[in-house]
């Protein structure tokens, strides 16, 4: 691995960190910050500004450009993530002063598109003081900071699934290869280019258009911006303690429902429909898996809680009396956004019956789509997954039955089915070994807490059940704990493989 | 499907059912049962004897001998089960006037070795009573025959792991087909001929000597049998309520250990070792995998009972200290007991540290060795999908890399393995819509309950946690629901494929 390459690509992530955190304190001021807090965002913005410029300038390559290869691209990737949540969670640190364990959380949390945070009133901080009043203690500049991590995180997200992973052919990723516009080449740096300005475009569009719906539904702009941020990257944050139910309000639930399934989708599947080709959509098999699912489990819920007539408790402590609108809308709103990992919450479902608990934690798994900025293991890999398990299921039968496994009437290759079930072997027994280690690090969990946490984490969602239900937060979880939650969303996020093979010998040796 | 011929071999096997309740009736007059029951007994076994042999005459070939490919393999295998399950469950109605469902339940439970009961103090009666004391009502003819049918189901297992499954080619259990002796052909009658003497050879010696080494200790020599028939079949059926924790004596829990242990090891191995050979124990991958994990996952739990010095609750309500001795005792009893899916119990480990619980659950999913009587997803698929796994990773740095899995030094070839991923696949999808399905079909099944009770017959192990604890039974549990863990139980037994290749159009085609 060319590691001078490597960390001169990461050094440049740090230094576009760090003009985030600018333009975050600079919404600071416009959102009329104590001053002291407002410098503090620029103290941290100039530290990453400074130190990436200056770490870029140093690992210049001598010769016109690095090549970059598959090993550089893993390396990227993961260091990119890592180094990006660290010099992130520095304004929490100098501003909130928080421990830097739950500073680097709450920021992996963002990046990731996880919506895990430790924010409560019950926060221990350094100096030994609580966050009275939860997460309205952070000054906007810092909310709006930590808002932007998601949304940040969801376009390298989006980048990273449909051109940066097929390149390093992990698996089920490259199954819309070909489809990506531009030119296929060898080296990296190209294909991202082209296809980082469509699918971006796409992502600041269905941006805006939240924006502006919720806005003219009444939210304040501010927290348009932070809830939109949220949606579009599948990640959770919202600038209220009690998540979206905070505002009782079913029409932005309905807005906020409908851009939670777009940010599920494939990305293509927008740019294609956006360029006249709606019907794209519904030819697509993932999307026809991931819609009937959706819709499935919805109504499933809402009947089970309409027949057993179960008072909803919303996030926000009010009791909503379960009639076919409300049952509908409260139903929906957890089904998607845990199916699409985004993690918002206006309804308690830790307290809904066994049916409803099991189905959301089998949804966790599942996620979003291919090329979305949902995480879980994602929808097209379940898909394949049935349709290989059905082939096997018939060779028992006709031992030499040559039958091949097609998703949109493209055959997909050997290579990459082999890649997605052992991907579905690595999801579940990291989220065991996870889960069990969550339980030696802090003696607090729970069955239902720790397992829950563990796929939370794994699978980019943020709320579990038990402890770490839709109205608590991890802030009680220990260090120890928290880091390897921590590490779990990293994995999640980018697919186990990509960091994964960091683990391998092979990959260090020349 | 030839189905005149599959009807002719289930109709001899429901004609040995029959003679096997005609001998506990035997056992029942030997053990001074009141002759109205003894006389039920024989009732029962002369309808099956009768209705079997009538109907195997009926189906007879004319011509010589039935041909039997793999279409009527998988016939006689499931419907067999279920016969023998049916009519085994004839005792259980007409003497102790149990629900059919409710005897269906136990019978299944006892022929797929899983060892969950139905039978306490409060299960309801077609009378409209209940069984007072619980298991003790049941006359010892008929505790005799339910401790049997776990030993006949262990058989069958036996023959049907290492002869059958590895013809009809189902994944996995083909890795032994090499070293099974006899003659290899394309028939099955042949096969299973040869195959069966020396492994039921095997068998039987493994019981008779647990059942002198438990009576040696002072065991009543029914209670041996009846404990021996339980642990070889890693059945978990005991003639105690409160399982072998009721007799409260360390010898026998070490004795019982032992042949736990034994009895989830590839049965091909003890041949071996019988015949000079004992070192292929440790030259077998599987066992190695096998034994680490159970040394480890016992000295563990031992350590966190010792590290937080829990009292351990045993089944018949005493406490004991957490001293060297007996929390290494209580804590590999348990985790025998789960890991070769047999389920007796001396400790309430569900009230045991989140770390405790969930690391059984997850020795549920892996259950015994192929080729051993015990359940789960068996140790041979387990070390395949890690080291595939591992291939799997390396081919992402590598993407040409040729790389075979080998296990004990053998290729594996890329079908076995495809078959091994699908299964895993099937069994954690069958695992999550058994568990939700029971949460509508009983509305008292919780989160803990439901997913546990799934894995528990599925992985034919028998308790589970919550409200199917290791001191509760499934009594409570809605006829719908107890109908879905028998199939569950056949399911996991039948090893998924034989009994999901049914459910193929293409099975039923000519």
């Amino acid at each position: 691995m060319n590691k001078r390459a490597v960390i001169n690509v990461v050094s440049a992530l740090v230094a576009v960190t760090g003009l985030m955190i600018l333009l975050s304190g600079i919404v600071g001021i416009l959102m009329n910050d104590d001053k002291n807090s407002v410098m503090q965002m620029f103290e941290s913005a100039a530290f990453s500004i400074g130190f990436g410029t200056v770490l870029f300038l140093l690992t210049r390559s001598k010769k016109k450009k690095f090549q970059l290869g598959i090993r550089e691209g893993f390396g990227i990737v993961t260091l990119g993530w890592i180094a990006a949540s660290a010099f992130g969670a520095i304004p929490y640190i100098i501003i909130s002063k928080m421990f830097w364990h739950d500073a680097f959380f709450e920021t992996m949390s963002g990046f990731t598109t996880t919506g895990a945070s430790v924010l409560d009133s019950n926060l221990l901080l350094m100096n030994g003081k609580t966050l009275v009043s939860g997460i309205a203690d952070l000054p906007n500049g810092l909310l709006f900071w930590r808002s932007l991590t998601h949304w940040l995180g969801g376009m390298g997200i989006v980048v990273l699934s449909l051109a940066i992973l097929p390149f390093l052919g992990i698996g089920g990723q490259q199954l819309y290869n070909a489809e990506v516009p531009g030119p296929t080449s060898d080296q990296l740096t190209p294909r991202i280019a082209n296809s980082a300005k469509i699918l971006w475009g796409v992502y600041v569009l269905l941006t805006v258009a939240e924006v502006l719906l919720l806005w003219f539904g009444g939210m304040p702009m501010f927290d348009s911006w932070c809830t939109a941020f949220g949606t579009l990257a599948t990640g959770g944050f919202s600038t209220q303690q009690a998540s979206i139910g905070a505002y009782n309000n079913s029409y932005f639930d309905i807005i906020i429902c409908v851009f939670m399934f777009l940010a599920g989708c494939n990305f293509i599947l927008h740019y294609k429909a956006l360029r006249g080709k709606p019907l794209f959509y519904w030819k697509d098999e993932e999307f026809r898996f991931y819609f009937i699912l959706a819709f499935l489990s919805s109504a499933l819920i809402a009947g089970l809680l309409m027949y057993n007539k179960i008072t909803i408790h919303t996030t926000a402590g009010l009791d909503v009396a379960p009639g076919l609108f409300n049952s509908l809308l409260y139903s929906t709103f957890q089904v998607l956004s845990i199916l699409t990992t985004t993690g918002f919450a206006t309804a308690n479902f830790d307290v809904w019956p066994a049916f409803a608990t099991i189905l959301l934690v089998t949804l966790m798994f599942i996620g979003g789509c291919g090329g979305s900025t949902g995480g879980g293991m994602k929808n097209s890999r379940v898909v394949l997954l049935l349709k290989y398990g059905k082939v096997q299921l018939e060779r028992c039968l006709f031992p030499h039955l040559v039958s091949n496994v097609r998703l949109n009437k493209m055959r997909i290759p050997t290579g990459t089915i082999h890649k997605v079930i052992t991907f579905f072997f690595f999801f579940i027994t990291i989220f065991l070994i996870v889960a069990l280690s969550l339980c030696l690090l802090d003696s607090n969990m729970d069955f239902r807490t720790s397992l829950t946490a563990s796929i939370a984490a794994l699978g980019n969602i943020g709320p579990g059940l038990g402890k770490v239900g839709p109205t608590c937060t991890y802030s009680w979880i220990k260090p120890g704990a928290k880091m390897l939650l921590t590490f779990a969303m990293l994995l999640g996020r980018l697919e186990l493989y990509t960091v994964l093979v960091l683990f391998l010998p092979s990959f260090w040796k020349k």
